[in-house]
């Protein structure tokens, strides 16, 4: 029998949040066996670029990662919300390590191929490096993500969080029983967005068709259950949705995603 | 007979200047057998922080590092410094893994304590985590250091880019043959500043004193040299000053620093 492994992506306001973050890290911590954190923080660059009068482009609604951009989401989510994150766990005891997919070339990625738009400096997952991720892993050590990798021709990429988090969990479902969790501020995915307690507790396929051709799930929601079924559709054991309790099973209100 | 691991140290010109930094790491990315670097990087924070509007906290001339000052060093140095390097020895198939103090607990700091000044989050190291490096450095990993360290506490700190040098290079030295090499963009330490070709070849404790005495050695060069000594003092096998040939032999003329 493989041992468990959880992969944990967090974003939302749990990151946004000073208080809600280091809750959730203290959480963490006390999460059993071998694990993998992976962290957001879309919010906090586009703060920075607003203080370095930096504009976001814009191209059809979707975001373009210019040369400043890369920038600045280098700046912010490999060192500063990184770091932060690193050495809060190490105060709680856990043996993080910080990583960008250019880190001891854990996740290379391809630039996204210019269509109707050139979306810039953005990334998809073309390769992870799971024999180091596992050797650190069996030694204790906890890796910790920010969403960037590289070109392995000296670039970095900003790829999206909850993607690197199921590829990870797919990769890493060879050496391991993989377990995924999507954190954020919600209990998990919603009936009545503006109703907390309207948790849709379990999610298939035909569900969640059902869910998306009456709008109730829209938007960000779509890609991320894209990414929940992608990893159950690849070895991945478990996909949990929900806030920061659901990783150590403290709570019976979450979105269960299955095939 | 143990293995010899190589330490370098860049600093100056060599990181603000994108070319000199290019070649720098094209030259590193061939150097045989295990290595470290360690970079520091201080002019390009102090120029974010000019573009954020934060204002260098400066007590009796020497810098303070305040809130605002940590999290500008932390973008700079582990967030865009580091990976930039990083990604870029990549591209030249060196395997470098970018590293804060704070991860994998690889070097631990206390907090300067608070005398005529309180220099604000500085760190002076503690402890090193020479077993996790050795792991690392023994499978083919190159760590890459930016100039941070931490408490233990949550807290990043700022601690000198010469020093962390010197100290891998001692705690490593139980395990290796520690080589020490102090990177600028000058041939080595100079009689007359303004004197390119005017390189002291060999500096003993004695010829030391004597620099001092005459102030030809003043500023940032005495706390380096001290850096020097200590290592030699403490088991490290050898210690060089000079551009970037020096790390391969490339080059006759640079500094040896000997007891």
């Amino acid at each position: 029998m493989k041992e468990e492994l959880s992969i944990v992506k967090i974003g939302g306001n749990i990151i946004e949040d000073e208080q809600s973050l280091l809750a959730f890290l203290k959480e963490f911590a006390r999460l059993k066996g071998p694990k993998i954190l992976v962290h957001g923080g879309g919010k906090q660059a586009t703060k920075m670029s607003k203080k370095l009068g930096i504009q976001t482009q814009m191209v059809q609604g979707r975001r373009i990662t210019d040369h400043a951009g890369i920038k600045v989401a280098t700046m912010v989510y490999a060192g500063y919300l990184n770091k932060t994150i690193v050495a809060q766990l190490q105060k709680y005891n856990c043996n993080a390590l910080g990583l960008s997919g250019a880190d001891g070339n854990t996740i290379q990625a391809n630039k996204r191929p210019v269509g109707d738009i050139d979306f810039g400096f953005v990334g998809d997952v073309k390769t992870i490096n799971d024999e180091f991720l596992s050797r650190l892993l069996t030694t204790g050590i906890v890796p910790v993500f920010c969403a960037l990798t590289h070109n392995g021709e000296g670039q970095m990429l900003n790829t999206n969080a909850d993607t690197i988090a199921s590829e990870l969990a797919i990769s890493l479902s060879n050496q391991f029983r993989s377990k995924l969790f999507y954190c954020f501020e919600k209990k998990g995915v919603l009936m009545n967005i503006e109703d907390d307690t309207s948790v849709i507790t379990e999610i298939d396929k035909k569900k969640y068709q059902e869910l998306i051709e009456t709008s109730i799930i829209e938007d960000g929601m779509i890609p991320k259950l894209d990414n929940c079924f992608h990893a159950l559709l690849n070895q991945v054991s478990q996909v949990h949705i929900g806030d920061a309790s659901v990783i150590n099973s403290n709570t019976s209100v979450f979105t269960k995603v299955i095939l």
